[in-house]
């Protein structure tokens, strides 16, 4: 075993690496309510039973069996679909980690029963090349995904792993990995994956079994990208970032989850190596994505063309693509980034992430998913049937699993230790465990904005207590008093706690009109409506007239409206704003010489916002995040 | 023969049509100057060359060859690579009928001989299923382009067939016209190509032969889209325009080309059968592509993915496709509702399009080609490095000779008569000659407006002369006096002609500032500039400052720039606009509660624009045609 502490989460850096602060583990922090707490209740009664469901119906199991030559027909699914069932492993094993559940260990074992069957004595595992292609293992590796698959596979055995499950998941991802390593590593193939996320993996792998190799493997993956190594799959070399080496890229590019995934491996690797030029340039490529390449919900990849990341300022709310697992990436690479640096924009930005891009993709009663999150939809978007609305499942389900796997594992954002210090980044209700302090959260937080926390056990001596203040809180208060956090967003309480305790945190949430960068093209003239962490939507159910012909009052005076239920959304806050509704006729050409205001007539109306990841759970209208101001 | 005219260009209807306006041949106009005039020359003298080459190195007469039986090797490019060929002898025997050229007819000839070697006796003709899938004949029509090629195969027959060409380019066609009526039409196969094209040149073969069967094939195919009959080829029923029948339908949507080419066959078979609702649906789909599903330039198709036409009021101008082939397409529709209808709306939007969207496919030295022709380029497109540049050729060349056929016959597109009547949709110097009256129009349109009509033949009696007044001339003057055009756009001048009679037509060429309608999200808050029919665009290489920093001023000073010539691009006139150039910090998030006027700097500029056909003839950089209003 390696020097790893016994943390049961998905990303746990050794004692010896740079991480400046450390992860809890997903048992060390009680939800108990809030939007998180509502998300992991659905989550283990709808989502998870009906992952469990699709293993078998969508092929990712009986393709297995087919590699282990128990079963016929043919294979099912794209060449990837392994690695649903690997998601869908490791959501359970988290899940498992939190609070047992029934038929949970079954499930892991059999699974580990059946990839030991299937896979060669070699080593190697992946059905579809066994069962379709076993003359072009590793010879495709452009699209492959072979890679891809097995890091998802590594994931899912470290997540059982550490939370004490079956170990022979662990057994059959080391002898994949020794394949890697024997192959690509100690047998001088330079091939690598054209879909980025063995990287990651290799490094928790190599967290978890002490094995340097693993660690080499996920470097030498990482220090050979953008040298023309990948062929071309026919989407060009952006596509699978291997357009310039890590370290002289400057912004995100192609394929929004690849980056990430990569990302998420370069600061892994930097973690564990110390290699400074690592860190360096990831850190440049996130204050430019976050600058110019990433919506108000935190969700990336401009794209549909490529589900990929588009220019500098190209931020179509309409085409966002926005895929949801580009936001689950997108919270792995900010959470790496949180552990090397400290740094709260990082959690700032997983807080937004969360409430926003990644909440969206579930419906309220966790059955149906987005694969693309757009910040407007039109009435006629009939022509998207297929991405338009929530789907139960999808032909290319990389997404649902990979929610479920994220969910189940909320608890290990939520707080860290460093030294004689604990830090929380998010706030919920329910219980942190942080070595020798035990703290209670009473908060109905992001609807209200006191946080309440009490010392339920208290650690010997002085200890500090460092509380997130995110950006958007105008005011903040501690037990009353003004804060203004520290340079890294934090304001710390060092104190010798006693059990009892208790600091009242309080952050502003005066709902807020915000307005895009001048540079952002596709939303000119327009403005938002946030409050707290959440980011507002119009639907068109809650309109008065068209949405299309909504325009907010500049500097709209904008009103929360008391707490209500809507049906099939649930518990919401409403907010509502001064707005106009204006006609222009719509004949003929639609370019003028007069101005549209000219042209138009106006009416006052009131237009009412609800939470953007609410949005689609009452049918099929229209949305807009993004109001043009009259 | 059946009771067709002795036309020579691409569109005639026969006598017994309902067409109201009757066209010219491509030889029956000289244009003998102005951007059409040179456009001819150009292909005459580079494009046409450089695709006459690409005909062998791409491989469309090498796989012809091995369908023959006379050349090894394996199938070169894309499985419609045969339409390349077709599109290139349809531009040659254009421009043979304009003005005969070397090696021309030896061309046509050697190309009818070998497509007749290599067509089977039954008279199937594809180079790729021959040689690549015969066990696939006409079984993926959703995808397979079969009656696609074969539709350009019959526009090349048709075109050399009026020329007086090589009669065996037309035997070719009608046996395989013959194979198409055997097994969909009387054979009872209810197969339709995924890929509308065939319909039109259906109907365009049963005008050159009089085989009525082409004419009702192409009608039922028509009348059997919308049915489920086209298998999903992955891309959805609205790609290939298979959601709804055609006379549902109230927009276009799906693959641009497809639906514009369809748009095209549905006219040509009410034309010549009179079926009313026909011309319905299709003017019902016009007007709503027209005013909310096209770009200020005529372009038309929003969205990357799928080629497709994106929701009303979707258009990007940055991610806008525009293919060169749908600008085309667009003229074959608008000239066929021309001549069902007389309405000068069409006559204005080919102009429209010929001036902006068409035109900026081609490069100043006639050999490098657009696919895509967005309305703005950022200076990071190094992303789009494929397609953000003009190429000399493309893996999929539909556009090169698409653009060559189409500038070979331009001359079709220019007059048509109709009893004792000739009007004049276009504006070129040069010679018309309508039966017994013979115009030499003089002209430096569209640099200037004043355009002189000269009388050199003039028939007996009566005679009227139609001018086109565009929409967009505030101020239009017929020797001097102002003229107000009739419903249909048009000012109509009944004399009794003598030679050496003059008319001189003035239309008002200020510069305008154009505004878009308030619910084109994607430019809100823009303006554009025009000037007559030409779109006007604002290249990096002209202004004083960052491209993306410029604000027009609101209602602009616009001031025409005296005639110059600009290395790369030729002759031009350029507009000055007052401007400010607008700095704002782009640091952290791009989303903050001060609006975006509130964090610039800004100081005054002049931004110079320049025609956007013209563009991306002086480098790489950054270009837009709309700007934001300051």
């Amino acid at each position: 075993m390696a020097d790893s502490p016994q943390v049961c989460g998905p990303a746990v850096p050794t004692e010896s690496s740079r991480a400046v602060l450390r992860p809890l583990g997903v048992g060390d922090v009680d939800i108990t309510g809030g939007p998180l707490g509502r998300w992991q209740r659905i989550n283990r009664e709808a989502s998870i039973p009906l992952g469990l469901e699709q293993m078998e119906r969508a092929g990712a199991v009986p393709n297995l069996r087919r590699a282990a030559g128990e079963a016929d027909g043919a294979y099912q699914g794209y060449r990837f679909q392994d690695s649903d069932l690997y998601k869908q492993l490791e959501a359970v094993a988290w899940e498992h980690a939190r609070r047992p559940g029934p038929g949970y260990p079954e499930f892991i074992a059999g699974s580990a029963a059946l990839l030991g069957r299937a896979q060669r004595p070699d080593g190697y595992l992946n059905s579809h090349y066994q069962v379709v292609k076993p003359d072009k293992i590793y010879a495709e590796l452009e699209y492959s995904h072979e890679m891809y698959c097995a890091g998802h596979l590594f994931q899912a055995a470290v997540a059982s792993a550490r939370a004490g499950g079956d170990p022979r998941l662990l057994e059959v991802s080391r002898r994949l990995a020794d394949h890697l390593v024997a192959v690509f590593l100690t047998g001088g193939d330079d091939g690598i994956d054209g879909h980025a996320e063995v990287e990651t993996a290799l490094v928790e792998l190599y967290r978890v079994t002490g094995e340097r190799t693993y660690l080499e493997l996920a470097g030498k993956l990482i220090d050979n990208r953008g040298k023309g190594l990948i062929k071309d799959s026919g989407m060009g070399p952006l596509y699978a970032q291997d357009h310039l080496p890590v370290r002289e890229a400057d912004t995100p590019v192609g394929h929004a989850v690849r980056q990430l995934y990569l990302e998420a491996g370069i600061v892994d690797v930097y973690l564990e190596t110390g290699d400074e030029s690592l860190l360096e340039c990831s850190v440049r490529r996130w204050e430019d994505m976050v600058a110019t390449k990433m919506y108000l919900t935190g969700g990336v990849g401009s794209r549909h063309d490529g589900e990929a990341f588009g220019e500098r300022y190209e931020l179509p709310p309409d085409r966002a693509y926005n895929e949801s697992c580009a936001a689950i990436a997108s919270v792995h690479w900010n959470w790496r980034l949180l552990l090397a640096t400290g740094d709260g924009r990082y959690a700032d930005l997983i807080e937004r992430v969360l409430y926003n891009a990644f909440a969206a993709s579930t419906s309220a009663d966790g059955l149906r998913f987005f694969y693309v999150n757009p910040l407007q939809r039109r009435d006629d978007t009939v022509e998207d049937a297929y991405l338009g609305r929530r789907r139960e499942w999808f032909a290319c389900a990389c997404c649902p699993p990979n929610i479920m796997r994220t969910v189940a594992s909320l608890g290990h954002y939520v707080a860290t230790t460093a030294g004689r210090a604990t830090q929380v980044h998010q706030y919920v209700p329910g219980v942190i465990r942080s070595g020798d302090l035990v703290l209670r959260v009473s908060t109905d937080y992001p609807w209200d904005g006191r946080v309440t926390f009490t010392v339920e056990r208290a650690p010997a001596g002085e200890w500090s207590l460092a509380l997130r203040v995110p950006a958007w809180s105008a005011a903040t208060t501690v037990d009353g008093a003004p804060v203004t956090p520290g340079e890294r967003g934090y304001t710390v309480l060092t104190r010798t706690w006693r059990p009892g305790d208790t600091v009242e945190l309080r952050l502003d949430l005066t709902p807020r009109l915000t307005h895009p960068h001048r540079r952002i093209d596709a939303v000119r003239g327009c403005a938002a409506v946030e409050r707290g962490p959440i980011v507002y939507c119009f639907e068109q159910a809650d309109q008065p007239v068209d949405l299309d012909e909504l325009a907010l009052v500049p500097g709209a005076a904008l009103r929360v409206v008391p707490e209500e239920h809507l049906d099939g959304v649930g518990r919401t806050v409403l907010i509502e704003a001064d707005a106009v509704a204006i006609t222009q006729p719509s004949r003929g050409l639609p370019y003028t010489s007069t101005p549209p205001t000219g042209l138009a007539t106006s009416t006052r109306v009131t237009a009412t916002a609800v939470p953007y990841y609410q949005w689609d759970n009452r049918g099929a209208g229209a949305m807009r995040v993004w109001l043009p101001l009259a």
